[in-house]
């Protein structure tokens, strides 16, 4: 089967315009056929700041309200998705920006209610447009996708980047041989989160459980590593998490970066 | 040739959210090929108020500097363009959202100064890609574009919406007998400004030009015209202007809207 390559790229890299002009500027040169799919960053919080709108964070990710939907809706699939496309287009990749309402992309439904919490327009993925994903994935486009979905009944959803990484490699997998890559400004999964060389090398089950027993991962890794873990189950080839300017060594394999293993 | 139907909402109706809800309604349910042109309405407009960054209008246009283009980026390209597209799944009508930017859809370049003045980030369109248009056609996918488009060099830039639709009328003219339709929340073009009831029902070159000599005509209106007479010229089929609540009265040509003749 072909290699394809589905790679999510953290708000961190997002934040910061010149890391972000170097790993796209690498994206673009990727042979392989590729899927950009990216998280919000600072920019809808400190827009919600500015509007005075009050966000809420529990368990470190955001309750979405009305006024907060129509913000990340702007934010992800407004600015960041469209200067995205606009500068991978100067790199000469013919990117494509969508949501998960564009085409019937991503279908989602409104999360329930957990322990008690209403995460609000908060979306649950359940399905993937693999066909349409196909057709574009032919006429040799880089599709770029934001992080938000539709319930189709007219609603857009909020929904983690992560896991809509996760789901598209898990679907693309009866077609595409599909490697994850979860980019962002650590150089992997680290042993000691205080020690930026302590780089695990490669991490199965057994290992990310003792660790985090041990509370020695990082709250923002845990639905990386979660998300990992399913999609290496549910038939995706190869996942990796390492730092986003070097996207090259990430997919060469080369002593870079965390692999994880089942 | 088959028919296809390039149509253009204006602010008024994207305003309006019972409007807005009633067109897409009834736009969802035109059984042939269709393309959909949205403008910004007037929620750039109150997002740069609340952010306090001053808009500068010259001549009906905005000027847009880069603050201005942010803006618009996330209100056409972002809430307005994804909440259409969301609505319109939920009506069975598969819409796919885009900018020029996506898919190198539509080049622009950056507008020279104008009687020495510079509108900023505002893009006069180079081309259209159909090709790519065509493609999407084919799978009975509905486009909604965003009026943005981009100079290839990783800028986006603000582009008039009417012109946009005339643009892609007029590209698709090759492929498809093309039929422009301008949509807003009066009847058509008006004889007396001030009477509702004075739609004119057919308007050539001759006659515009004494109405505008008379100064009869709208100023917002100037540009529709404008555009619409390009795009007979050009070879589109069939230009009319009239009520988005009337979309299917205007496509039969039932004593409906102002009919623009060569």
């Amino acid at each position: 089967m072909e290699d394809i390559y589905i790679i999510k790229i953290g708000g961190s890299i997002i934040d910061n315009e010149e890391k972000l002009k170097i790993f796209l500027q690498q994206f673009a040169t990727i042979p392989e056929k590729k899927i950009l799919v990216h998280g919000g960053g600072k920019l809808a919080t400190k827009l919600a700041e500015k509007l005075a709108i009050e966000q809420q964070m529990v368990n470190g990710r955001r309750i979405t309200n009305k006024e907060t939907l129509n913000i990340v809706t702007m934010v992800y699939a407004g600015i960041i998705n469209k200067n995205i496309v606009a500068q991978l287009q100067a790199y000469n990749c013919n990117a494509l920006g969508l949501c998960g309402a564009d085409a019937n992309l991503i279908t989602a439904n409104k999360r329930p209610l957990v322990n008690n919490i209403d995460y609000g327009f908060v979306g649950d993925v359940v399905s993937i447009n693999t066909p349409f994903i196909e057709i574009l994935l032919q006429q040799n486009i880089t599709l770029v996708i934001a992080p938000i979905t539709h319930n189709t009944k007219g609603n857009l959803l909020n929904t983690n980047a992560d896991t809509i990484a996760q789901e598209l490699a898990q679907a693309l997998s009866f077609w595409y041989k599909t490697n994850l890559i979860y980019c962002f400004e650590k150089e992997g999964v680290l042993e000691n989160m205080k020690d930026d060389n302590s780089v695990i090398k490669k991490i199965n089950t057994t290992f990310y459980n003792t660790l985090k027993k041990d509370n020695k991962i990082h709250s923002g890794m845990i639905p990386k590593l979660d998300n990992s873990f399913i999609a290496l189950k549910k038939g995706v080839n190869k996942v990796i998490i390492g730092n986003a300017e070097k996207i090259h060594e990430l997919i060469k394999g080369t002593n870079h970066g965390t692999q994880i293993i089942q």
